[in-house]
């Protein structure tokens, strides 16, 4: 008999997320069913997204159900197998939640490579957000060498991982994240070629003077003023893949594009989910995998520790307060 | 020695055109130099792009110049040649401006094909806004068969070769255009499936009606109100060929697009100007006139007579007074 703690969603949000939306919940499992697996989640992935799925507003995915699991990725261990395709001990990633164990029937399971990183990279840099990264910038916004890369949130989970791969390919990257010691970190240890500061004032100044001879691409994780400042400086056939709008997820604010703009300076703008397009994970997985496991890819988390804390950590992570990768570490 | 009637822009309008922004002028051309072409002009080719040049604002075309001939698309036929490239009597296009006669190095002309259609649809359905048309749709629009295309100034020289193309790809096109001659011509002579008349009120309602299954394209050349009723209808993965923005040319009003609404519905949205893409000319003026030669393309004209009528015909062509094609015709 397992017994499994979990955090349901126990109200929708208006406007802000607080901690009363969420309660905290025991159970006990019931034994295994032929063909069922049985996960202990060593880390779960705080994203974004899931702000989007705790409202009822139609969107791309339908929405959290009330006093159900907080959905969310997850990393972690079987510790029992009804299931061919499974033995205790296998690392494994699924589409767990927010508890510290997870039954299902393995569909969702990808068992993990045998590369020297740690587990939780599978979370961050090496998954979901790595892959979204990979495609906004494959796909989307296709720097070349000598171009310039502006990216928001360019410490965090995904806008990292885009500056690193934008570098590699030769652009000129300007990372936009808030505060000086994001900055320094964007820059220092990312190797960005320049990180501005929204919370700094005159973001139209710093990028002028960051980006002299204008962008080539953006990948928009953020909206908002920063958005608008960035579009100001777009060059002629600039790509802005738009991959998320974190500053208007709680108080509904819009971010505008003029279609002027669009049409004056031939603009490509291109909304996209990573998970409509699964045929390109494995070749990304790999590549960011090989990334990390030599070295030429680094990445940071913030470590929530226990599942009681995820609450708060989301709320952080919605207002900035993370650096890197939001995890919550449950063994 | 050949006397030149010509049109200059006399000042730069602030808000509408109106017909003291031009002046007519004439003048003795010289005698060809070693090199030179004589030109004397059939039709010009009277377009909403030469709203913006006549401004002086940043834009992707230098502005046009003060007290110079107003530029501009042309057919005609060569009087007089000192260049072994071309003789008396062949068919040209070019880029001769609001004027009788032209003189150049024949570097801007193009020898016309021997095709049994009028020599004024070099200038409008197998000529620029053809190719327009052409390159919108095969290109960023990407219409299926079974899929839904809407255009704006659905009757316009664009317009009505966008819908005819999108039909013959098998999908479903709905027009929307000013007023119901137009829309009787867009249904009736063209073929569109349906055509919504934006003065009628109520463009929501009228979408929802012709377009039960939503967009999955949308061929843009007005902006305006017209734009977001068509946003509010669009499906999931829709493309936005941004081609012009006719209605904001003279108050200057903008059209914006909301950031939120291309990430949730995963919208793609491109600008272009077709002059930037000569690759494709030769393959869409070849479908173009070949669909135009055996009747399956159909193509209206306005036709003013003299080049002194070309104000009037322009200003009309900005306020949606043309169906089809405006011309003004010279010989």
């Amino acid at each position: 008999m397992t017994t499994n703690t979990r955090i349901v969603l126990a109200s929708r949000p208006t406007g802000e997320v607080t901690p009363a939306n969420f309660r905290l919940e025991t159970e006990t499992l019931a034994p295994l069913a032929d063909g069922e697996v049985l996960v202990r989640h060593h880390y779960l992935s705080l994203d974004p997204y899931m702000r989007g799925r705790m409202s009822d507003a139609k969107s791309y995915a339908a929405p959290q159900p009330l006093d159900k699991v907080m959905l969310g990725g997850t990393v972690g261990e079987v510790v029992e197998s009804r299931n061919p395709g499974f033995k205790a001990g296998d690392k494994v990633s699924g589409f767990g939640g927010w508890q510290e164990f997870s039954v299902g029937n393995g569909r969702d399971l990808q068992k993990l490579p045998d590369l020297p990183i740690p587990i939780s990279a599978y979370l961050g840099a090496v998954g979901m957000p790595g892959v979204t990264a990979w495609y906004g910038l494959e796909k989307i916004c296709k720097v070349k060498a000598g171009e310039t890369l502006a990216v928001s949130a360019a410490s965090g989970a995904v806008g990292s991982v885009v500056g690193q791969l934008a570098k590699a390919k030769g652009a000129r990257v300007i990372g936009i994240a808030g505060g000086a010691e994001k900055c320094a970190y964007v820059t220092q240890t990312l190797g960005f070629d320049a990180c501005l500061d929204y919370k700094a004032g005159d973001l139209d100044a710093a990028l002028q003077a960051a980006a002299p001879q204008g962008l080539d691409a953006y990948f928009e994780n953020v909206g908002g003023a920063v958005t608008a400042a960035v579009v100001r400086r777009l060059n002629p056939f600039a790509r802005i893949a738009v991959c998320g709008l974190i500053s208007g997820y709680s108080n509904n604010e819009s971010t505008f594009l003029d279609l002027r703009r669009v049409l004056v300076q031939r603009l490509k703008i291109e909304g996209f989910i990573v998970s409509e397009h699964l045929d390109i994970w494995p070749q990304a997985l790999r590549e960011l995998g090989t990334l990390v496991a030599s070295g030429k890819l680094h990445f940071r988390e913030s470590i929530a520790e226990g599942l009681a804390a995820a609450p708060e950590a989301f709320i952080g992570l919605l207002k900035g307060k993370n650096v890197g990768k939001q995890l919550v570490k449950l063994v």
